[in-house]
């Protein structure tokens, strides 16, 4: 059958810095994933979009066509309302753990359709998985039940979701086209407005452990993002956080489940707790349910008590005892003073060397490995002291862990002070 | 084995501005030769190169890295310099013909190592394969022993010669990235200096009928092919020459040989033989036979006799009847006047669609199929006489060939001047 466009008119176009029209986006993304698009052409163009951009319309009309390559899930049978979060990840990241079930405490469904960990940030998924039993993938029926008895789920995303998307990113990630706003924006996106959530709280990390190191590009990612979920009827607003350290005291599969445990006990490093309250009350209040007070669930033992229901309803044993590493070493501080960096790459590189995450998608990661903190920007330390615990089954993977981590570290003067303050930098919403 | 670069990391550097290393350009040409890097990354790294540009430094080492992809011919073993033309190909262009023959009367070895037609321009090989008994394929030593007996060969380039431009040609082709000016221009010279020849004069094509639609273009192409012509040490020049109406009076195989004969007999279209003899005059002071008198030798019969003696040699009878169409349509002047312009883009058209050219590479071409015209602008023309003659073995044709002329004639009351004077518009110079 004849094509409606041609690839080469569609690619010419952008290039000399024409305007899309959406029957010709339509055509590209359909095409692409029946093949008569092929990779390389599909790669020029994505080149293209990433050097002369794409604009709101033509933003709006490529994030649909990746919907259209796709499944739509439907949570309107629900009885709760439906508020989903993402992050755009990072060292340490791990917010959806103590997140999701402090928000369903409050009669509101979320569910986290989640992805595992490439490269140095860690994957939700494989954290969950350090948990003995615990199963990620669920059918659609099994994760609609969950969402109606427990209110939590996280799940790995079904394949069903913009597969467009799946084959693009792939492709972008070895041609070179990953970098551009409006591609991120749309891969996210698509898959979330897929997923059929009402509402959406994106998380968009800034800082040299983020995807994003800068905040300008932050923002208009989360502004990008925020006027896609708005033009699509989701309800959507953002945070930008800063990434430049790692989140809380732990980066490494089964130290974050047992760092997330805590903050549901009421404790926890103060910067995961603040993250997740400042998540939570957003994601509640877009869910109708300004009044709720997250911080009293976790408090009293009710976001514990959701969290072990959501563990429980997924095979997983949540008084089990967490796996943990055969080996350690330490790293100590350098020089008397103050901690003032402690970059979050370093660490999350280290953590990934150790073998906490994976350098290709078919790799396995080790549940115990990772990186222990024992000091945060802002502390004062001793020379010789501990700042850093490394973990890993494998310890011929140390040197190069400790070598990512040679420039890492930064001590002044006592008296010093590390720049920034909170987590929560900015708020960005459809207004 | 590892490799010493990454294709992203060569990517990102053109994509954002950067200047690409000698040795990141030697790697990712012979890296895509031997599929280490993938087509998808090569359209990403071309698409790039053209919205970013490659600077002489970077266009010199790509050329040079395109040509070590395959062999290089030596001529230096022959007695007479060599010299050789390329034209960037248009409408009715059979140059090569008449030229090669009428250079190598002056004891000057000229190589023309020719192309097949693919789309609305001509091929050179099949305009002499309609020479019953001709044949375009020529082994290195049949080659060597033709220039050295004869002086001129005409024949298939072998696929020796920069098989990287091959391949990297076929993926710009489907990937809308052949408009770039330093890409075109290492395709063109990276073949022709692996070719080996002493001296290269250049036909750069300007107006509908060519690639470059645009006077300015036209001499960025030519600037750059004569600057990477002259740093690899070989003597070249370029004409710019106009291509908005067709050259002589023919387009079509069989035609255009019979027009070439003409002007070999000393007779012809004034503007084939003025831009032969200008073309001429250029390689045989690049060959270093300044006082050669080539509209001598095209008057006295010399050239014709070389031309004779060329085509037998590679198995043609010169004195064979050649092929006609077995059908052909007027096309009519419909009005009164001074005839201004007959485009060159649209009688190309009409030509392939009649048969002449190939829309794939691996279809036939017809012998006898083309345009004939019976008027160039500047003549005074009636209303009802014939402006074109088509001609086809396949009359189904005529009616898509009509379509493509329809708006290619234009006729002003009498009185008025058509635009342009000479084919010669500008000579480029490596001074």
């Amino acid at each position: 059958m004849a094509e409606p466009f041609d690839a080469v008119d569609v690619i010419r176009t952008k290039r000399d810095g024409g305007a899309l029209t959406t029957a010709q986006i339509d055509w590209v993304l359909d095409a692409y994933v029946r093949d008569a698009v092929a990779e390389e052409q599909m790669a020029a163009l994505a080149m293209a979009i990433l050097l002369r951009g794409l604009s709101r319309e033509e933003l709006a009309a490529w994030t649909t066509a990746m919907i259209a390559s796709g499944e739509r899930m439907d949570f309107s049978g629900l009885s709760r309302p439906t508020v989903d979060k993402h992050s755009t990840g990072g060292v340490g990241d791990k917010i959806t753990l103590p997140l999701a079930p402090l928000v369903a405490t409050f009669d509101v469904a979320v569910p986290q359709l989640s992805g595992r960990g490439l490269g140095h940030t860690g994957g939700t998924l494989d954290k969950l998985e350090a948990i003995p039993g615990w199963r990620a993938a669920l059918t659609n029926d099994e994760m609609l039940a969950q969402l109606d008895d427990v209110g939590a789920v996280i799940c790995q995303a079904g394949s069903g979701l913009a597969p467009a998307d799946r084959r693009l990113y792939a492709l972008r990630d070895v041609t070179g086209t990953v970098e551009s706003i409006p591609l991120i924006a749309s891969s996210i996106m698509s898959k979330k407005i897929a997923e059929g959530t009402g509402a959406l709280v994106l998380d968009v990390k800034v800082g040299s452990g983020a995807f994003m190191k800068d905040l300008d590009d932050a923002r208009e990612l989360a502004r990008t993002m925020v006027a896609l979920g708005t033009d699509a009827g989701v309800t959507t607003t953002a945070l930008l956080t800063d990434m430049s350290t790692p989140l809380g005291l732990t980066a490494g599969n089964a130290l974050e489940v047992r760092e997330s445990v805590e903050v549901l006990a009421g404790g926890g490093p103060a910067d995961v707790v603040e993250l997740t309250l400042a998540l939570a009350r957003e994601m509640l209040d877009a869910a109708g349910r300004p009044d709720a007070d997250p911080a009293a669930a976790l408090a009293d033992g009710r976001a514990m008590d959701t969290w072990r229901r959501m563990i429980a309803a997924q095979g997983g044993d949540p008084d089990a005892p967490l796996p943990s590493a055969r080996h350690s070493e330490d790293v100590l501080a350098p020089a008397d003073g103050v901690l003032v960096t402690l970059d979050a790459y370093a660490v999350g590189v280290a953590a990934w060397r150790l073998g906490a995450g994976r350098a290709r998608r078919e790799d396995p990661v080790q549940a115990g490995a990772g990186v222990e903190l024992h000091a945060k920007p802002g502390a004062l330390v001793r020379a010789g002291e501990r700042l850093l615990t490394l973990h890993t089954d494998t310890p011929e993977r140390f040197a190069r862990a400790h070598e990512a981590l040679e420039a890492a570290v930064t001590i002044a003067p006592e008296g010093a002070r590390p720049a920034g303050g909170g987590v929560v930098l900015e708020r960005v919403d459809a207004a």
